[in-house]
């Protein structure tokens, strides 16, 4: 497989079809097909098998997809066939939230330390993690050679914090703050903004 | 404007151009181009002017856009020209989090209702509203008109939520549950779920 041949909008979906593929894996079925992904995923059955086929020959004609074999694959090509650690900057409300989730852990993204600017919030423990001084953070990551953050500060610090992140080795960023990063084309970025979701279905609403 | 023809993936990008334009509109900027958009946005110029045309004539050819009236007709489109109230349910550590959160209101989502199963939680008080009783979801919302909800809840209980929020009236939901909702076809649903952000990036990582 060459990577760099790959659509990032093909790349976008497959950790829906790792998602879906896990999840029957988990009501012990065995095989599948691309109809059925299709339906389970609201795309067409020519969208899956066109995808799949972009990384190797993973079903046979007639006999559909072994689901351990396609999970194995899928978590091989997004490369979470191993654990992950993260940072997390910012421990407020959503932080809190976020380093309390099990979701992460469970599907092997673990959030390995936590910084904050405030003094009230630094040295707390959340979830088992001590609150550590964002003036850390530099040396840190660097030290447990960390390459994923998640960005929960306020917004107007988000770009200052993410630049610090990018100077002490992070490569990829989850921003949760509702404003663009502007960074190295290197380091990937994915924002989670809720509006952004909700203004899409509004369009849709009477 | 038929909003039939209108494709979900041009859809989905509106609500980011919104948010690119607005924060040029408060920084005082008076027009923009398609391409300072698509640097910003990380498009093609190509691809701005065909997904703004779909609307009709935005721009003038040398001039560029007016960003007062370019955010004046998406948020028309978008229909967020007016404020839309909402339903949380789930009222754990997510849920907290995003009542607690000011984006919403700042861009005219307003949480109006929220809703949990555990006695502990209900009648507290979160940023002004009292948690109500889950028995209570379908009378409030129905007696409320609202049409927008946001689901905090346990992946378990997801589907039977959701399936409870479409008979009150719920025409579009935000999940943040990791499982995809299984819903009659004129239900929206958009879901928020950071693993699949992470699995995207940890691709392209070494």
């Amino acid at each position: 497989m060459d990577e760099q041949n790959i659509p990032d909008i093909v790349v976008s979906r497959l950790p829906r079809y790792l998602q879906v593929l896990q999840r029957m894996y988990h009501e012990n079925q065995q095989t599948t097909s691309s109809q059925e992904l299709a339906r389970k995923l609201g795309l067409s059955a020519a969208q899956i098998r066109k995808d799949l086929s972009q990384f190797g020959e993973f079903g046979k004609q007639g006999t559909g997809y072994s689901i351990r074999f396609l999970i194995d694959q899928l978590q091989s090509i997004l490369k979470v066939n191993h654990g992950w650690e993260m940072a997390l900057v910012g421990a407020g409300d959503l932080g809190h939230a976020i380093a309390r989730y099990q979701g992460f852990s469970n599907r092997g993204f673990c959030i390995r330390v936590i910084f904050d600017n405030d003094p009230e919030k630094i040295g707390k423990d959340i979830n088992g993690i001590t609150v550590d001084d964002i003036s850390h953070l530099e040396e840190r990551i660097k030290d447990l050679g960390i390459k994923i953050a998640m960005l929960t500060v306020p917004s107007p610090a988000a770009q200052a914090v993410a630049e610090r992140l990018v100077q002490a080795g992070i490569q990829a960023i989850l921003n949760y703050a509702p404003v663009p990063l502007s960074l190295p084309p290197q380091v990937y970025i994915q924002n989670i903004d809720p509006i952004i979701h909700l203004q899409h279905m509004t369009f849709y609403l009477e």
